[in-house]
């Protein structure tokens, strides 16, 4: 039993704990040898969760050979304040060992000398594949795919075909196929690994291969690209230019990277918050970068408390409404809030066309309406408790009626408009719908109780 | 040039849109063929976002050897909701063609007539891997797993490997290697196809086999599986009970699966949504599921409302302080989902521990600190200008400060604790968090306009 009990290896040997235990305790050997054994995608995780001062001890005790696949592992800010200090022949080593697509992120963000002095110290080919890389924009099928493909040829024998993969010492990460090309380079379907395994050697590779292996057309968003692999059973496919010339491919981690960023961006982005940065930066900095967030609040606030200025002389007289007011306010901006992430995921998933907008705005209308009675009905009996005035309680039932027909209403609308004029709407939905059940809220509330309780 | 166009496949050949006209159209021939073409992922995308009539005229359309696969890919609201209508024979045919998991998923929302009349007709195989997957919890690896895993002996040569994979037709999806087990079945690592195709034939497989190949334990929660695929370069990984025992696999596609939904939990759940509820349920359903998330904030807000309460008097005499504390309340709130939002990331990446969570809180009240400085002198001075009050400006300034500080230890505190209880803070943090900078906003901006300014 012990055998068997030792050939089970634990997921995640190197937790975060034991890294701040071992290092407070100096003991450098252990962390060393807990080092050498870990993922790459691990230690830049545990690099992201160190203080500044941790997180420079741990980064010397890397291993070179693990360093520049961790690098590529770590969201920009981190990274970049890390490679600063790294002497230049490190840096360069690094670079030579990453993956293009890496590369190509990284070294958009070094300063011009930096940048240079990598360029330099490049292979040619490694340079060509970069600045292939370099001529896409951020976030397309170009930008993304990496040169590593084993293209094949639609009539030769499998046998031929595995000849050939014979003189390799390794096949690439994620090949789950080889790509067919012609004599032009032009991408004309790909041969499955499982094929070639299960098929004579005789047979010729036009005869197994899938032509309807789509190929991703290289300006194709990262977008699209994970909602294709997601719907596709793929570990790879080929990138293509507009003449569909094989220009390199792309794997299923990409995909996974995509999904991870969009989850994060999409988090993060609701609170204003940007997620290339790092959890342990200076203050000042964070401070800083948070603190638009808090300037464009304060305007939508400010608005708010304009719209109850207005009615200023109303709230003197019926103090009941100050106490009552963000009730109604709040009870919008939730309701508003469930209409609007619908969307945003609706949005997001393509699910959205001028086919169903107007039965998704009529059910959260309706929706409104139905919970709008419902609290409405127990909000006005709280407050007859609470002020023994069936004059508050009837404006407020109506003012909440009110507001959460206005919410359902702007949560489809807001994100919709800014999606038709390009603006992220996970980014300023949000904002813009508070504003809104925040002053359709004040106002119903206050206007009503101004005209009738007067 | 023509040739090549041709061989240029567009991603995403069918669009909702197009399917939305087709169908008012009735044009059934050019819909049908749109369908038979499409991926299972993709209908089941399209399928979601159809209102009740329309969904059920499409999936009438759809071929019966696409049927089972996008059912697998629905969420489970559409899905029951589809299934319900099916004839038996139909769905008996469907599940025989699900892979075990999906299966497993399916067959516990059902209602048990239905249940047993399919576990009846499946085949003795299946339905013994149907009950070991059942016998694990939702959301493990062994639930999460498949049983199509090839195996092979370590003693055997590649060239031995080699004919017996030329016995099948085809490998199973998502197959970077074969799974090494000895006479007891206990997993010893894997043969890489990468190894496979690039080795003399005479090679002896455990030569080859990758023996630092983690086997997944049957227990590990999808969250940890996720990150393991993340941080390595599998496309699958065997999954082995607490005696090593090979047990199926998990592919990269389960990865997909999980990353996405994470994602849609953690948005939808931000603002008290299911995430598998149906877009296009009916109105009563859907105001039904959102109306306790409207019941927590109505008592949230009456606490805040119970606060103003408390200070009724003072606001009587003072309204500026009815029209400003919206202001006070909103930065807190504000701020605080900053802080809260990185506490919840950190915590979903395993960021977060013992040691450095006294540096993160420094950190955030810090900020808090200098955040509230810059901003309450910015209000004090709009305060000012409006209403020609010292005294009122001086209050708002210190309630910001106050309420920034408390937020900053909000936002770290609510989500450690519920995390530690073992709820999510995803869920409720916000919700809480909300009520702690009302209250805290409130109470300091009317308490200290009360003592000082009365």
């Amino acid at each position: 039993m012990t055998e068997l009990e030792n050939t089970q290896i634990e997921i995640n040997e190197l937790s975060l704990d034991q890294v701040f235990i071992l290092l407070e305790q100096q003991n450098i050997d252990q962390l060393q040898l807990l080092l050498s054994s870990a993922l790459p995608g691990q230690i830049a995780d545990i690099l992201e969760a160190m203080p500044p001062t941790e997180r420079k001890q741990l980064w010397a005790l890397i291993p070179e050979s693990l360093g520049s696949e961790t690098l590529t592992f770590l969201h920009d800010e981190v990274r970049n304040a890390l490679i600063i200090d790294m002497p230049a022949e490190e840096l360069i080593a690094a670079a030579e060992l990453m993956e293009v697509n890496d590369l190509a992120d990284m070294i958009e963000e070094l300063p011009e000398p930096v940048r240079q002095s990598i360029e330099d110290n490049l292979s040619a080919e490694i340079l060509e594949h970069l600045e292939t890389s370099l001529s896409f924009d951020d976030g397309t099928a170009g930008r993304l795919m990496s040169p590593d493909v084993i293209t094949v040829r639609s009539d030769v024998t499998l046998e031929t075909v595995l000849r050939y993969l014979h003189i390799h010492e390794d096949l690439p990460d994620y090949t789950d196929g080889l790509m067919v090309i012609n004599r032009e380079g032009i991408y004309q379907g790909k041969l499955l690994l499982n094929k070639l395994l299960t098929h004579h050697e005789d047979t010729l590779v036009q005869e197994l291969m899938s032509i309807q292996h789509q190929a991703i057309p290289s300006l194709t968003s990262e977008h699209e690209i994970a909602l294709f692999f997601e719907r596709s059973n793929f570990v790879s496919a080929a990138v293509v230019d507009e003449n569909n010339h094989l220009l390199g491919r792309i794997t299923m981690d990409d995909v996974i990277h995509i999904l991870r960023s969009e989850a994060d961006h999409a988090l993060m982005s609701s609170a204003g918050l940007d997620e290339e940065a790092d959890l342990f930066a200076p203050v000042i900095k964070s401070a800083k970068q948070r603190t638009i967030w808090l300037f464009i609040n304060l305007i939508t606030a400010f608005l708010a408390a304009w719209v109850i200025g207005m009615y200023a002389e109303t709230v003197e007289k019926i103090v009941a409404l100050a106490v009552l007011m963000p009730v109604v306010a709040s009870m919008g901006g939730i309701a508003g809030s469930q209409t609007l992430t619908l969307t945003i995921r609706g949005l997001a998933l393509n699910q959205i066309s001028s086919g169903n907008t107007s039965w998704l705005a009529r059910k959260e209308v309706l929706i409104g309406i139905i919970n709008g009675l419902i609290w409405s009905a127990v909000v006005a009996g709280i407050a007859w408790l609470w002020f023994q005035d069936i004059g508050i309680s009837l404006v407020i039932a109506a003012a909440i009626v009110i507001n959460l027909i206005a919410a359902a209403a702007a949560g489809i609308a807001i994100p919709l408009t800014l999606h038709r004029l390009g603006i992220d709407p996970a980014l300023s939905g949000a904002v813009i719908l508070t504003t809104v059940t925040d002053v359709v809220g004040f106002m119903s509330f206050l206007g009503l109780a101004t005209h009738y309780l007067l």
